[in-house]
């Protein structure tokens, strides 16, 4: 019987030829962006000193398909479609009627989900004759998928990765220069923005706000550099929803329709990428499944942050995005789950989970090893930190199928795999993680130093 | 055109269910491994304090197909079928006409092939009523898959791995304990062998041969503790049979004959796997592929070392095999392919060598690493040191193939990536390795320690 198949798998004659816009299909649209000096809509021209024309386009279409160009999909193709995998091992363990299926993105060069948007994103920026492209950096998955999509395009790449990260996780670094890329610890005083940090902060360890503000000081001033974002905005999102579109294709093939959809959510584009496609079929009326988005305890803009304009980076350089933020100067605890740090959240999403089209929760570190270590024994793919936060969900609803009895069908996304955060898994076996809680008044502070805007 | 796809797969009813013995179809069986003792052939119950009696009948078995059980194609279908991959884009880096193809096992649990052999291993112990399996292991590829497969049937795992591995890649070992795996620094305090090496030299860093014999003493002293080995042996190259029959259904998809075959050999387990489905065919008459062994230049067994017969450690403690080897106590230099420093061949191998059925070449190490970080900036996977021997050696046949003018068909295995490896990139990109060579002089003075046997 075919859902009783362990990998369910795409011929490549049926990749998905095209992206698709869930702007189009919004019943009202999210706010729009705005120009931190106007409070006015921004405009592409406010947006060429940093993303060619192209993706600029894609930011802003609505347009339901766009067409995925042949230069993008040969690069797709060393790994994608990836597998979907029923978890049947897992299921066992957890005794749950439950039917788990996750779709695994750590084939790809970088070990997750961020090559999908890199590869345009480098693909546009070489036909617009960009020479460079800078971006900020987590845990490194981002920076190590940008690294490989220049090497693709022979475009130069420099990257600001947040200390924390970089200090932890020393194979991300050679990693990315193992692919051409140039690497610098953040906040470094190569910048006006890093330097500003370090003298008042000599011992930062760094976020990924002030990543992009270095990030995007050098792009802004340099005519053949550009910058290069690896989640939140909506061109980013739109080149992740090959993921759903491939799962929706994955599991019509086995006769599945998902119940619940849990996806882990740090700006919001590995979430997106699995979502939309769903959320369109549920917009249509074809189905009726739950949509989860799970966010770290200690990073948690969705369920503890506030809806409002807010900037993108720390030194508020970018335009004002109306997000779920915890305030652009929030720093969260060095969690190992680098690439959830992040104080706001796509405004997509977050206008989602604001229409109540889709949900959120939080999940405290310990459980999403817990979940991360049981996943490892059972289906044999030790997982990044940061989808153990859509495991240990996706394990807490299988769990309640045991209690309720229902045969549910719970997809979710494994978006990486964890071979260089084995750290954090040793930190976690040996005991000496905790889990961070936030205060409510430290929130509270936080969300205090929100611009002044127009709510 | 179904021959320019990028990845050919199969799907899971595609799956061999059988492991293919080589032994079968050869025109002269090798010669017999003797007792160290009485130096007559050995018999199972010689091997029965160390290994289940199903794995001693696949030892010696001249049986031509042997059947896989289903318990172990259910683990092996967490990744297998693994994919096949065209390599166009390195193609199009090196210009040549040449059709490139490597088989990857990189997608397994472990990150390479040894899983293919340490899932059937633990099933059998299991069936046997073991409860817990003991191992060496040197750079930790071999102890993650053990400690995986013992996962899968409720084994427990007990590795000791040489010290200065243990010390200087730490990711390795926690891999190792996120499977549940128990490994200890070699030498230990925990066997006679180990507390013996360390009241003599209480700052040894360890040796393969002293993990071995600290392994084998456990195993032998508890009934219901048995030894597992890696490469080397017959059953573990008929375990890793499925990588070729794989690759021949692949091939045989997109209308693909190999003309020239290459697979990096250590202990021979990758190359035995990839090959000797091809070479049944080229024995039969239906393909004549050129098939050629790659060693590194630093421990040139097959094209340095001697035909005769040596223990297959270093104390001297195993069962007596005609094998290419440098002597049982050589030390290879500490290349970065931890995989490939091991003084011996497969029998097998040594046999197919010696009887000219295969070829065998040597590569330095900075020429494997240059291929290397050749593949990942072109293919995306950064590969193992070990495979990078492979891949080096598919490099100078597609360059050979620039030059004639010929569109060979050249398959290699890319039997593992190179994640838990990163430091060996790190300090090839920083130019701090060397090529290793070695005297004639020295090779001739660890050959002639060889035990006193027949030739």
């Amino acid at each position: 019987m075919a859902a009783e198949k362990t990998k369910i798998l795409l011929d490549e004659s049926e990749q998905p030829t095209q992206w698709y816009n869930l702007l189009a299909d919004l019943p009202t649209p999210p706010p729009p962006v705005l120009h931190p000096g106007t409070l006015q809509p921004i405009g592409p021209d406010d947006l060429a000193p940093l993303f060619p024309m192209e993706l600029i386009g894609q930011e802003v279409s609505t347009e339901r398909y766009l067409d995925i160009p042949g230069a993008v999909l040969d690069v797709y193709r060393l790994w994608r479609p990836s597998p979907l995998f029923r978890a049947h091992r897992l299921e066992r363990a957890l005794d749950t009627p439950a039917r788990i299926y996750y779709k695994y993105e750590g084939v790809s060069p970088a070990g997750s989900h961020k090559p999908n948007t890199a590869v345009p994103q480098a693909y546009y920026n070489k036909k617009a004759g960009i020479r460079r492209l800078t971006t900020e950096t987590g845990a490194g998955q981002w920076g190590t998928a940008l690294a490989f999509a220049c090497a693709q395009f022979g475009l130069d790449c420099e990257i600001w990765q947040v200390r924390a990260s970089y200090d932890q996780k020393p194979y991300r670094k050679i990693m990315i220069e193992t692919f051409g890329g140039v690497i610098h610890p953040s906040p470094s005083n190569l910048t006006e923005a890093g330097r500003k940090i370090l003298a008042e902060h000599p011992d930062s360890t760094g976020s990924l706000g002030i990543a992009i503000s270095e990030a995007v000081e050098v792009a802004a001033q340099h005519a053949d550099t550009n910058y290069a974002l690896g989640s939140v905005l909506n061109h980013v999102l739109l080149h992740q929803t090959v993921i759903g579109e491939e799962a929706l294709l994955q599991l019509a093939k086995v006769g599945e329709t998902p119940d619940v959809i849990v996806g882990c959510t740090g700006g919001g584009s590995n979430f997106g990428g699995l979502a939309f496609p769903f959320l369109r079929e549920k917009l249509a009326g074809r189905m009726v499944p739950v949509i989860r988005a799970v966010e770290p305890a200690a990073c948690p803009s969705l369920t503890r942050g506030v809806y409002a304009y807010d900037f993108g980076d720390t030194a508020g350089m970018t335009p004002l995005m109306k997000m779920h933020t915890l305030g652009h100067d929030f720093i969260p605890d060095p969690i190992h789950a680098g690439g959830l740090r992040y104080h706001g959240m796509s405004p997509l999403i977050s206008h989602l989970v604001e229409s109540k089209m889709i949900e959120a929760t939080a999940k405290p570190q310990r459980e999403c090893f817990a979940a991360g270590v049981q996943f490892a024994r059972t289906e044999g793919i030790v997982p990044a930190p940061e989808p153990t936060h859509a495991i240990a969900a996706a394990v807490e609803e299988a769990l309640r199928c045991k209690e309720s009895g229902e045969a549910k069908v719970i997809l979710t996304a494994l978006c990486g795999h964890g071979h260089l955060d084995l750290a954090a898994y040793d930190a976690y076996l040996s005991g000496s993680i905790t889990d961070h809680s936030l205060a409510d008044e430290d929130i509270a502070a936080a969300i205090a130093a929100l611009p002044p805007v127009p709510a």
